[in-house]
């Protein structure tokens, strides 16, 4: 039976893997890539060097896999569900083809698997479809919103309340139910168009990395510089990453 | 200066614990455990377990506190306010008087800090105070989040749309505008009252422990197993964790 792992490797500081990732990555023969062709390729440098960091053994192998980058015009979910499909036929492809049938193979994920990223929906519809054959564990990673609020030092929720975690294109106002939300994939900068009083945001790029940048503070008297510190990271680099929580007053108030 | 970390162990599995905590335990000379006098003080034996495991210099000490259980009777949201201020007062204490100018204490918080946990909340509120002067650090762990949806191998957000965290008590209906919905702390079973029809529950107990137990299924099929079964288990440990996914058909469709 071949063995498939999903290896979270936390979302930034290649110190956030576990001890559980690093244990994975040293059982895997094979680890699969993919490959978007853009300046976010640095990722993909970064799980070569975590291997080259952690794995003893010399002789595991990369597959590397071209994909399409995901088309900005039109919609959204359409999008979305071509690219995964495009996905899962080169996942398929790469576990049939490229692994023994004793053999296991590694997916690693960026923060962690389970929070806004298609490798587990993908491996289930492909156990689902009864072609392929085998076995997966999934190892959780630290993620986006956790690297966040630590490198921020504040919680995520409120005693005794919920809290939200968002896509961006999703957030039109502050939900009146809540008192603290995350926002992430958001290219579009949603919280430059909110206007509740009282609002703080914790906002973070390249959190973990070297690049990091941090800023806080009430929403109306920080939005302007997040936008300008976020356009300039933005045009220096060619990408960004960046998400930021939302509350009602402080965070740690 | 005094340096307090504060390290996210994970929320189960020992190897939840990332390169980053391992570091950071090997940077505290003085590691301050709150003692409840419960059944659960097994939690503090893992903690012990933890630092014994990983850490390379000898001459580390544990400082023991106190601490009352939460009162259950009455205003939930007073009873955490006092408990939480007995906790500020121990945690002066202990900073004031168990460690020197230039040394490192740290606090193991299970699971992730910023998740329903109030050390930095406090360590927030005795800074503002201004009495106590020190830095701190914040270093992420795995969250029960993470750890029950990698358990169940799915994902926690639907494609595009917002996740919601929330405490049990909180939770009288399943959310319209939701899809996928986690619930913490509930001791009350909320999701024996839920009938919408079509949702799909993902439950653990003890996840990532020796001791787990995973249910995953249709939630009108499997609410009354289990209810039966967490009964059990609360029956034979004397006390329970556990954490769900509730989400409008399978998690991975
Ligand atoms: C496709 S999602 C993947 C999330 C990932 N699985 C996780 O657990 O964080 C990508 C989004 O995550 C957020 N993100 C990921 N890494 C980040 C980082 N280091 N700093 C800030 N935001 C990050 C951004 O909002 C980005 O748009
Ligand atoms: C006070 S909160 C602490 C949460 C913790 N900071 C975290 O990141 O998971 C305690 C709640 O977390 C959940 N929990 C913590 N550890 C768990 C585990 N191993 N299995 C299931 N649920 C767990 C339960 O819902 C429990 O009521």
């Amino acid at each position: 039976m071949k063995t498939l792992l999903v290896i979270g490797i936390g979302a930034g500081d290649p110190d956030y893997l576990t001890l559980q990732a690093v244990a994975a990555l040293n059982r895997a023969s094979t680890f699969f890539l993919f490959d978007k062709g853009t300046e976010k390729d640095s990722l993909i440098h970064l799980r070569e060097t975590i291997c080259a960091r952690h794995i003893r053994q010399a002789d595991y192998r990369f597959v590397t896999a071209p994909i399409p980058e995901r088309r900005r015009e039109g919609d959204y979910r359409q999008a979305v569900d071509d690219l995964n499909a495009a996905k899962q036929a080169l996942m398929v492809e790469m576990i049939e083809h490229e692994l023994a049938d004793d053999e296991c193979g590694a997916f690693l994920v960026w923060g962690d698997p389970a929070l806004y990223d298609s490798t587990l929906r993908i491996l289930a519809a492909i156990r689902r479809e009864g072609r392929l054959d085998f076995d997966y564990e999934v190892i959780p990673g630290i993620s986006s919103v956790q690297a966040l609020a630590a490198r921020h030092r504040v919680p995520l929720n409120r005693i005794g309340q919920a809290l939200e975690i968002t896509p961006g294109r999703r957030l039109e106002r502050f939900p009146a139910h809540l008192d603290s939300l995350v926002v992430m994939l958001d290219s579009h900068e949603a919280y430059r168009r909110l206007d509740e009083p009282g609002l703080h945001i914790y906002w973070g790029a390249y959190v973990g990395t070297a690049d990091e940048i941090l800023i806080a503070g009430p929403l109306q008297e920080v939005a302007e510089e997040i936008h300008r510190v976020r356009s300039a990271a933005r045009e220096e680099h060619g990408w960004i990453m960046d998400t930021y929580l939302l509350c009602r007053g402080p965070a740690d108030a």
